[in-house]
């Protein structure tokens, strides 16, 4: 361990004034493979001090002494020189050419953006769900000739959905999936939702949410084909989407239609029994539980499940019939941990351990 | 009117107390056809003032004058002579024998309590959905021997799909239909949920709730046919139902498959050309529209739609295609008003209208 | 009425777009006296229709069918030339020249920016409290040469406390006070405060206020004299200002210490017993209660009480002794309404009645 | 340690099933000294497991699973024989004579509850505060013939009050306090506070809550004098205290006026370079700071601030002139930790530490 941290690979963070920016900073602290260098931002900061361009805003942690001092630099390669990976939480507006600029200038790009999710070199990761995903930086690598990479994440409230289906692909196969959300206000970013707008109230729409939700979904779910690209899996895949007055956390009501007949036993089995890549190889950010089911008949809530695994464990709960589909149940994942800042570094450790990045 | 007035029907609440009693009062006030005479409750008060007995706690409102002075009396048909409707806002635990009492004792129970939703001859009565289920209180009377009867409303997340769903399937037929709900904390009444369990969570379960809401929209879309019966619904519900830190509302996502293919407009039509019995008959507690769409993208919302048409309005918005089932959308009610006591005392009405109550 | 109907006075909303200026265009709607006939805001809106400009935040009302079509003009007088009264809910980084530019023009503009709050010929009104600082009209248009005027209504968290300190003054002289504040989200603005700052937080601090609370308390219960200008109120005020996660209504709490010895039921009379002007005008937007003392031991609450009296009546109760200054109390209203648009449609009602606009 | 370890002093907790008691459980959970050998509870569970006979209501924790299996016993002394120590969160309904009978026993009683903190001979203890008061132990043993004792932790919002004041109260003298409170609906116990009554709401009254935070205030601050028993400070204390809609934290506006002037920069010293007792022994639950000052001017806030050091820190700030008493500021503490059960847990660590209980 001391010889890994002697040599911790140096990272930045692109966007590290927003919610999401400061998620990637507090998880990057102490990590033990990554140094946190380099810090950038999308408007001029003209190189102030972190802690003079923004505020702290995660309300259980303090801003980093250390990182405090370090300078906001403009997100260009060439400010941030000895960087080898660059964690994006840049918003969709500016993400597109800046990351392009940094996977050109030779850095692995592990991103929280939308823009290059669907694009078809480009892996849309979850380490638990679609590790042999990564395949594709090799092929994006070789066509684009870059030396660097473009990883992205899904969207928050595609993260908690494919975690819990993938096994039961695995193991019985999907058909049909519909998901309703309970998405917390941190999903919108900082500021994001006025408090005017959400105290006491439900907002059933949430702009390209639903579209993203069915799409990703399928893409996770889906093969790489050498040759080919990625084959969507053939699911189909309905969303309802919702902004309720909580602070973190999705919470999904899923019901599904499985590929054959099977007892709650074993869907529940399938679920407690998988244990995927990232804690088969003990990468630092994976949780000990991927996958937690819980066996009370009010679980999993937003506000006590949602830390669970530090952020990182998804948490199922309330198996039961469907008269409709087959099975319905309730899954939650901390947004901004698992479904944002979490799953970016927790590829990016995947991807050193694969050797894809050093 | 000036006649109806001075010969206005004496009626009682039962379950006064609480908070959907509070509402039933709250309605009454100024009733064109009811005048409110006697208060009954669970608990021993021994005819103490209502104001001694108990809070006000409807937020909007303040205790009437010449409610506070009324005394709070058991509820036995005996203690309560003179009265022709008693409006039962009473848990369900102790519902049964004292509905039970008054309609034998010729008093017309409409009923918010959930005992005799399901008996094969009392109605789960919305007006402007089934009206002709009253139907049933000609052979309930017949068959029991009875001057009174019994009159149920549904769940209060029930009472949001039926009206969403009843011009879908005189139109096009119903098929299938995936229900997610978002429920408020008054739903549970008072003292309810405690603020420690929902501020800043969503609990994904309510006890019963889903299975009341599978079942009660099959009964209130089905049939009742002389001499057999009521004919459910022969369609398909699923429901996942929780509690969200909303004041009052039901919002609820649902996914429907209709019987023929039908365009969105054809669909948004239906709904806006429907003019149900209450509207026809111009029931004093029936608002001006049953049904209102909302072409905005974000509505209904919580905050925003629950006080519509004082609450009696039933909002729908976001239709749009279902990848699964054909179209999904989103409907409102209020839960205290429309799917409680407001719908109560417009069973009454419907009643007294067709000369079934006097 | 017929008769002033036909007259009524035209007015224009400066700031239309934000949420004071949608709470003036709610509460001119149907306005006995005033005509709404041009809507302005600071940003180009190049004429668009106000729907296509802006969206409705209000959460109980409606855009009105004819507003939604009015033009959003200009900042400019003589971009709206018919207008006598402008009712301006402008931002205080651009209210200041634009109000002036006004006032120039002739057109009598009731403020609700802190602008020119403490100018010393400008009034800072409360008809209730102040009505006879209306005389600083007179002299502002002398000095200035000018036909129109410009009246300031108090910060929302003053009103409701110099609203309860003028009886007491009156009939007893106020000496010190010391108040503290829980102020809700919509005081901010809109969007003002980010959901993700204040669910399940307080705020110990809003920029300016406490200054604000302090000074602006002082002028209001101070005395205008001819030829001196405004003599400022010799008491010391205290306060410390929170923000709280409630949708509307300031509540606070008050430690007051008065000219002499007084009963507590002599306090609650000089409550009851005052009928200030507006009221004995009977002017439109005047609550039939100025004040309203609640004798339950928990009220007034937020929720419950910010409505009374349409959102104009200001709602005290809990007076009990404080050892430190002699008594205490609490006293709420409605931030938006009272303490904000209400206020100044009550400050231009108050000028017309006494002849100073026409 | 690890001969501590080996010997560490059998607890109870009395109230196991309440929101108190199973912080007591939370954070007895590993204690260095104390070990959790037996759970009581005032209603009859029959000797039933924990895990049956009560749900785990804190949202960031689990039930330990080695607790899960403890029985509820009788709260009797003589169903618990081995206990030592025994930390109480009964109800002040019942626990007046249980508390008795325990101390009666030999048990040492440290309880959260506010029936013997006004007590002559029994002493209302912060570690951090007046741990002389502990004195009064040997007296009340002597006086009373008992081997067992009781020590009382304050109520909660006083304790946030009293951290503040006793480092001014040392250097300065303190004369007057005026304190008004935004209190955490977790303060009301579970099921507490109806979610009903306070979202979207303030209550400007919690039962009893200014009484005990006026005298609790002064007894603390008070002198314990040998033979003469408590002398309580001399100071005004004044208080107003709010129910607002936050989960845990009792966030506090303080006007304070000292026994001489000084400078704001002598007040914020007085706070940072107190080092009470708890830290000065290095007590297991005491706080790395107890006083911590954010210079922030919008800090502390409850949401951010209430677990620092574990929930066992006091935070300060906002110290500025107040017009009418010399200075005031804002302070926080968790109080269901701080100001509840941890704050007892402290309470035996000192006893034990200055031999008075073993």
């Amino acid at each position: 361990m001391s010889a890994q941290l002697s040599s911790r690979i140096p990272v930045a963070v692109l966007g590290a004034t927003g919610m999401v920016g400061q998620r990637f900073i507090e998880l990057l602290q102490g990590h033990p493979w990554f140094e946190l260098v380099a810090l950038a931002a999308s408007d001029q900061h003209g190189g102030r001090p972190y802690a003079e361009a923004t505020r702290w805003r995660l309300p259980n942690s303090e801003m980093p002494a250390e990182v405090a001092k370090l300078p906001v630099l403009p997100c260009r390669p060439d400010a941030l020189p000895d960087v080898k990976i660059a964690f994006s939480a840049l918003p969709g507006e500016i993400a597109g050419e800046i990351e392009l600029a940094f996977a050109q200038a030779g850095v692995a790009v592990f991103s929280n953006a939308k823009n290059y999710r669907m694009t078809p070199d480009v892996p849309l990761l979850i380490p638990e769900v679609n590790s042999d995903h990564i395949a594709a930086i090799v092929q994006q690598r070789k066509q684009r000739g870059w030396s660097g990479c473009i990883v992205t994440n899904a969207n928050c409230c595609a993260t908690p959905l494919v975690m819990a289906l993938k096994p039961l692909q695995l193991k019985f196969g999907v058909e049909k999936v519909l998901v309703s959300t309970m998405q917390s206000i941190s999903g919108a970013g900082y500021p994001g939702v006025s408090a005017y707008d959400i105290v006491d109230n439900v907002i059933p729409y949430i702009g390209g949410e639903e579209e993203k939700l069915e799409i990703e979904t399928r893409k996770m779910l889906g093969e790489w084909e050498e040759g080919r690209g990625f084959v969507y899996a053939p699911m189909v895949v309905s969303a309802h989407c919702n902004r309720v007055p909580t602070r973190e956390g999705h919470l999904e009501c899923v019901s599904v239609s499985l590929g054959r007949d099977v007892s709650p036993e074993e869907v529940i089995e399938a679920w407690e029994s998988y244990v995927p890549e990232p804690q088969q190889l003990g990468l630092p950010s994976a949780p000990e539980q991927a996958l937690l089911y819980r066996y009370e008949q009010d679980r999993p809530q937003t506000l006590r499940d949602r830390d669970a695994g530090k952020g990182m464990t998804t948490t199922l709960g309330r198996l039961r019939p469907c008269p409709l589909l087959g099975y319905k149940f309730v899954v939650l994942a901390h947004n901004t941990i698992r479904g944002a800042a979490g799953g970016s570094v927790l590829n990016a450790e995947l991807c050193v351990s694969k050797g894809l990045v050093s």
